[in-house]
């Protein structure tokens, strides 16, 4: 494969992460492989880096020359090493496509605009030429958000958006920083930190991930307990729609003034615009962090603990439980971090409390007063530490196990607090059942990942075996658990969106009405349809 | 005119408020507007309710046996004493047309349904037969929300919820409520009260508004700091639209499952449907209260701090301040109140906290000491006190004003805290010199009434003299006043909600894209274009 023209997107082209580093599984963690699931090797043979074969490019040389008098040839590429870093994102599905020695599928070019006006006029000339259009931010979605869907189109390009990469302005008295959409996070994070601030939106997604992808899809980070989820900290966006950009939330941090027009383009996925920069609360740099865990005798006396901080306010950062199984997983590396290891059948809940020391000291205080009356015990800072040290580590184990052979990944949810335990019993179940369809045993692992006063988030890890052709087996395993949340009362996605994978359960998540109102918006500002097709709209 | 036929609204048909009571101006207030203002009584003759003369119905036998057989020959009224308590809202040119001898216009009918099913059939029989519908809650819109108008059809109905009135359900593990939409908010408190729970929403409406109109207008209470804006408290809505009921929200209290359609119904002023249900947050009944007020030399100062305070999330219940204005105009009643008075030239500022003992000792203490340090004075807690066992009173002073030959309306608006004081200034301004055009000299009072970590809220009371057709004049410097605030950075409304008087800005506001997807949006879910004509959408 010759070498790229355009600057790669930052992660390995067919693995989580950063190109550099290598993962390598414990013994344990062969053990539990090779015991447990009875696999030693994927039954996968995967192509190597130079022999993927990509499907040509469908542009002709006129849609071509077309783009590049928009943008200026250097930013525009058909080149195989350029498609396939933006071929799709990093869900199991994606990561198992890019094994695929057959020819595989990608954007037909990726265009890499510079401002909102080229932006226009390649949505205008999409528009004209029937080219469909899928923004590309850091290539992180796990739900198929970035396949190269062409639907009635004779093409695709893959838009990315790294050129508007600036922090646009800060303003210190507000409170405010208008972002580029391109930014990755990091970045962002560090131009604001020159000035004192911080965003503090820290997904797991969050070395690779952009300003623009949080607010398309409605991102939660780790903190979201102590400043909100994503969409809680966008005041306003600029969005480029094929029928003119649009400027939301432009006067006021709240108003009367109708519908709240943010919240349609908050989550649009690229169906609507294409976002370029975002207008976001951030706060000033914490004078102080501290940490505590706890455990729990099991998950509903720490649900019950996590709902009574939670409804009391007692205000901290991180807030999280990992379920009897999560928990001891991942004992071994508590014991690694010191600290007293929670009791076999227990359940480890994290705090961090960040900001003023006066109001950290108080947050934590009472926070410890809620979780000791709910019936928890203190392991003190060292677990919650590790924690926070390694909170971005947990994808890399995936390819490693793939690559043993287990079938791994990872999807959530959210429900009612009344609703939890069955939910999380009821998804549970139909992941082990149909694991055992494919004649595999299971693991199901489950955190409480992000908390409100009326219910929660669920996350689940599965680790089972692979069989047979792996894409079909998650895609069925996918589909029970996507019946089983609408079918229990739980969202199909907290915090990782809509993209291809769930789009065929959204009217059961929004109802006829609900579908309809989202079709009325599309076919209004992008008539042609060429933005993103074949995701979240069903 | 003859006796209501149905349950009339709980105000007076011509003023605010309860019918029983009988607000006199004291000297001081009398002296103000007979030597500030040059006017001693109104340039008008109120016609008695005897007198009132109503646009006969335009409602045909036919179409009044069929809206009769959807909910009942005992739900629905053409009686002039029905028709006239749902005429209008509570505006000050309500309130001066209703004082008017001319024919005035009214909804050619009063309907009250019953069911989900009776409001969608008579949306369905609205479409069928051309006739508008008006939802109406307690009847306490500011902005013309309720205004008669008829659009291209020949007759328009009010669509009073009052039936759904009941506390459809509380989980006090969610701690989530489903309260009827046409609940008064003192019902809806008295029965969650009963449970040991409260809502915490406490506009100065209280007393006479409904939970739908909440919901429908974006409302924001009083102790907005602390239980947040209604649109913050709602976790899902049943709304009826013509084209199918939806159930906005249902799976869980946050996701990432694309646009959160709540946000688009929030604010839909009955525009895109009507709603029938509100599912809620609500809290505990607080178990302490504490009040504070504040002195700061000016309101620079003032509004420094309470940036401070929310930036720093310090946690109180209740923030307000008080211009200088304000803070001089209302000294008479903190005197009465005892506690210090602030110092002439000082602005009043409010501080409440409620909830745990421990945690409003706390939040309490946290919030003290950012005010100290921004430079305020503790006044103790007898003028706050004062303010809270009053704060519902202010609108009752508007008629008796009125009657005098003043002219007094209020309006808001919100911007960032950065160009707070440039807005309020502008407003002002424009204020007076409209007053001026008209030779009249005018008293302008504002506070700010909300506060968000990147912006507030100003809040304006307005007093000057009726020259002439007084709704022509309030008519001419309200525009003026819109016009101010499009072009100066705020928005045309944070809590009264567009209306018909706010609709004309509305492209300012959101934009042409903006406007065109509220187009599509209706053009949608009311395809007839039946529901609230003339409000809302441009």
């Amino acid at each position: 494969m010759e070498k790229p023209r355009l600057p790669v997107p930052p992660m390995k082209w067919d693995a989580w992460g950063d190109p550099d580093r290598v993962t390598q599984l414990s013994d344990a963690q062969l053990g539990m492989v090779h015991d447990l699931l009875k696999v030693s090797a994927a039954d996968l043979d995967p192509v190597p880096y130079e022999d993927v074969r990509l499907r040509p490019s469908q542009l002709s040389g006129a849609d071509l020359d077309a783009i590049a008098s928009v943008v200026g040839a250097e930013h525009v590429s058909t080149a195989d090493a350029d498609r396939l870093p933006r071929a799709g994102g990093k869900s199991t599905l994606d990561l198992l496509r890019r094994k695929n020695r057959d020819e595989q599928d990608a954007p037909d070019a990726v265009v890499v605009p510079g401002t909102d006006d080229e932006v226009l006029a390649l949505l205008t000339l999409g528009g004209q030429r029937g080219i469909a259009v899928v923004p590309f931010g850091g290539g992180t979605s796990v739900v198929g958000g970035l396949d190269p869907v062409r639907a009635q189109f004779g093409a695709v390009i893959s838009l990315d958006l790294r050129r508007f990469a600036a922090l646009e302005s800060l303003d210190e008295v507000n409170q405010e920083a208008v972002l580029g959409a391109g930014l990755l996070a990091p970045e962002a994070e560090r131009l604001l930190a020159e000035r004192g601030f911080e965003l503090g939106h820290y997904p797991q997604s969050f070395k690779y991930a952009t300003i623009g992808g949080f607010a398309a899809t409605r991102s939660s980070g780790q903190d979201s307990a102590g400043y909100g989820r994503f969409d809680d900290l966008v005041r306003g966006m600029r969005v480029v729609t094929p029928i003119g950009v649009v400027d939301v939330g432009a006067a006021a941090p709240k108003n009367a003034a109708g519908p709240d027009l943010r919240q349609l383009f908050l989550g649009s996925e690229g169906a609507f615009g294409v976002i370029t920069s975002v207008r976001v609360r951030v706060h000033p740099l914490p004078e102080t962090k501290t940490y505590e865990a706890w455990t729990f005798p099991d998950f509903t006396t720490g649900a019950a603990a996590l709902r009574a901080v939670e409804q009391a306010g007692t205000g901290p950062t991180v807030l999280r439980l990992s379920d009897e199984v999560e928990t001891t997983l991942n004992l071994a590396t508590v014991d690694e971090a010191g600290g007293d290891a929670p009791a076999p059948g227990g359940c480890l809940a994290i705090t961090a409390f960040e900001g003023p020391a006066g109001l950290v000291a108080a947050r934590h205080e009472a926070t410890r007063a809620v979780l000791l009356a709910m019936g928890g015990t203190s392991l003190g800072d060292a677990p919650a530490r590790h924690w926070a040290e390694r909170r971005f580590d947990g994808p890399y184990l995936r390819d490693p196990l793939l690559a043993e052979g287990a079938l791994v990944e990872t999807l959530e949810t959210a429900t009612s607090w009344s609703n939890l335990a069955t939910l999380k019993q009821a998804v549970t179940e139909t992941i082990q059942t149909k694991f055992t369809e494919f004649d595999s045993v299971s693991l199901v692992l489950c955190h409480i990942s992000h908390v409100y006063d009326t219910g929660a988030s669920l996350y689940f890890t599965i680790i089972g075996a692979q069989r047979g052709d792996a894409i079909e087996q998650w895609t069925k395993i996918k589909a029970a658990v996507n019946d089983t949340l609408v079918g229990n009362g739980g969202t199909i996605t907290h915090h990782h969106a809509v993209g291809a994978d769930h789009r065929n359960w959204m009217t059961d998540e929004i109802g006829d009405v609900g579908v309809e109102i989202l079709r009325a918006v599309k076919a209004k500002v992008d008539p042609a349809g060429i933005l993103n097709p074949g995701k979240l709209i069903p």
